[in-house]
């Protein structure tokens, strides 16, 4: 489908050719995504929020610099033939970052936006150490943006992540009955996907019922489920550091007329987006889409949120279905999730995720939109 | 034990003591944890490495700006009487900060050291666009600093978290057994925190076994605990966002003379260290302490991490014990976690966390620290 090169070596020949066009001699890296994404080193990130690693990209080389914690589960998690030199060095990273641009001869350093200020003021000072005239531009989002374009290996590993996901919704569909509470099916969930190969989880699962569904970002509780409930499920799994993204909603026992009216609503809503997705369309326009439709039921007021994000190695990536203006590329991997809260009553979310093709989308999610009525 | 003052309002006022020496007309919060540890909301933050929010403290007033995803849970989860004034009008977030430096006439309104260059740069746009001549300083750690040093109420609620731990020892004790895996052993460990009370995990869990051991961060695997092994659980639980952290490594069967030894020299290592520990040590000196123990007994290059570290929101805080000099002071919760790793043979590592008084170090943990032997 896409023609962009697959794997770490063709993601590191698209930043390059960016960079020749920006006119960088280098490229710091920082974000543990950014770094997952350029090195293909599987499993060895944390995604903790703190930065133990910085690269050096320039036209010719990639260096990386780690600490001891890390040093040898990179050897043995970098693909075969990977062009990463790595170092632990006992430097400070700011100042291992100027020496660099020394060696390197890089004058255009370009930087991550979320470069923390203290760091890019230590390889400021490390530049004027090293009598260094550089200048330290923000990329502005363009790491982000061509992380937005998933390669052959990134789909199959989501698709592969999705899978697990799928099953765990099938599973959970099987042991969904009154007397059990939301945290006793977070467990049952989680666990299935552990057991059925998940590395992780894509985030904290959602498992909320009867009222508890109308809090869009519910936490399980010890509300005891109840027959005439709403039980939503929004998860994931992990697979080799990229996420999956699901949301289902299910009916203990018969649906009421209203339970009834606001699935069939989100269901349309869904089905008639997914229609209308295509590579090159504005994500704003398809979130609009969405709000007219729930609108045009006459529930606009109790749909708040955003219809979809972009999924890879972060849960929230580009693009995006949401306020803002953003182009939706062929590759990009995204949600579909609108939803109805009735506060006080229960709400529905149904969520697949998928790729978008040149002419279309293409979900991962294999599940069922039908309203799953669960026997008891 | 500890005099300062409790609570939210306690943290504020502190912050505010510290604002009147450094000179700072405001103070600029965006890290979660800090926004945690200031509003004293619980439950509300969802620690992604995302910022959605950003707070704006003087020496009146507290603003907080926050967005509709998060409106309703700050209402219900901030303490009563809470001094924060909530909005989440649609502004550009850095735009809101010049704007309310301008309100408040603050001059010089400090900046955390991770704040992100592109926020930091907005922030600087803002004030020109508002004509308001103001500096930007790094609080260099203040409110790191400030973190580390617990009061009663965030002693308390770690206490809780680590009883849950405790438990789950106990319980583990009583299912680890040969022909599980790792990840089985996972799955049992995490599933009991959760039914006991856990919001969290503290972290994701390390369950190894056997050689496996040997890697100070395993990931659990497939691998299927066979009689000899070691078995080594680094694990710990979130109660209303503080954690716990706990290490304790059993051996299935009868232990071998090797595995004997290892033990035994970690333990003392550990019970020698914690008797070191007071008010004002260095942190180095004790993680030194721990090395020349080590070293004397012939593993010395067996042991390459840190001693400990301070634990709280989150999972690594100040103080350290480690490689830089940093003092230690009455209130600062922290762990205790020397190890001995034997790479192909396996690692043991012992670890209780819990905090520091006048005169010496009191454990949260209550687990033996005897070598369990499992039966089989």
């Amino acid at each position: 489908m896409s023609e962009i090169l697959n794997g770490p070596a063709g993601r590191i020949a698209r930043l390059r050719t960016l960079m020749a066009e920006r006119g960088y001699d280098a490229v710091v890296v920082r974000d543990e995504a950014n770094l997952r994404w350029l090195t293909g080193a599987m499993r060895v990130f944390d995604y903790t929020g703190e930065y133990p690693h910085v690269a050096f990209v320039t036209a010719d080389e990639c260096f990386l610099h780690t600490d001891s914690r890390y040093f040898n589960s990179f050897e043995e998690n970098m693909p075969a033939g990977s062009p990463w030199k790595l170092d632990m060095d006992e430097i400070d990273m700011p100042r291992w970052v100027a020496e660099h641009a020394r060696s390197t001869k890089s004058r255009v350093v370009a930087v991550e936006d979320d470069m923390h200020i203290k760091f890019y003021r230590g390889i400021e000072r490390g530049l004027e150490d090293c009598s260094i005239c550089a200048s330290l531009p923000l990329m502005h989002g363009d790491l982000q943006l061509m992380r937005a374009i998933k390669d052959a290996e990134e789909i199959e590993l989501m698709r592969h992540a999705q899978s697990i996901t799928d099953a765990a919704f099938a599973h959970m569909c099987t042991k969904i009955r009154p007397g059990l509470t939301e945290k006793q099916l977070r467990t049952e969930l989680e666990t299935f996907m552990f057991d059925h190969g998940a590395d992780d989880l894509a985030f904290g699962s959602i498992v909320a019922s009867g009222p508890n569904t109308a809090n869009p970002h519910a936490i399980p509780s010890d509300r005891v489920v109840e027959k005439g409930d709403f039980v939503l499920m929004d998860y994931g799994a992990g697979y080799r550091d990229y996420k999956s993204d699901m949301t289902r909603t299910v009916c203990v026992g018969e649906p009421s007329e209203k339970q009834r009216e606001i699935y069939d609503i989100v269901r349309r809503t869904h089905e008639e987006c997914v229609a209308a997705i295509h590579a090159g369309v504005d994500g704003h326009d398809i979130h609009l889409l969405s709000q007219k439709i729930i609108g045009d039921a006459g529930y606009g007021e109790y749909y708040g949120h955003g219809l979809g994000h972009g999924v890879g190695i972060d849960i929230h990536e580009l693009p995006v279905f949401g306020r803002k203006s953003n182009i939706v590329e062929e590759g990009a991997v995204i949600t579909v999730e609108p939803g109805i809260y009735l506060p006080g009553v229960g709400g529905v979310r149904l969520e697949d995720y998928g790729v978008v093709t040149a002419s279309g989308y293409e979900p991962f999610t294999t599940s069922t939109h039908e309203l799953v009525v669960i026997d008891c």
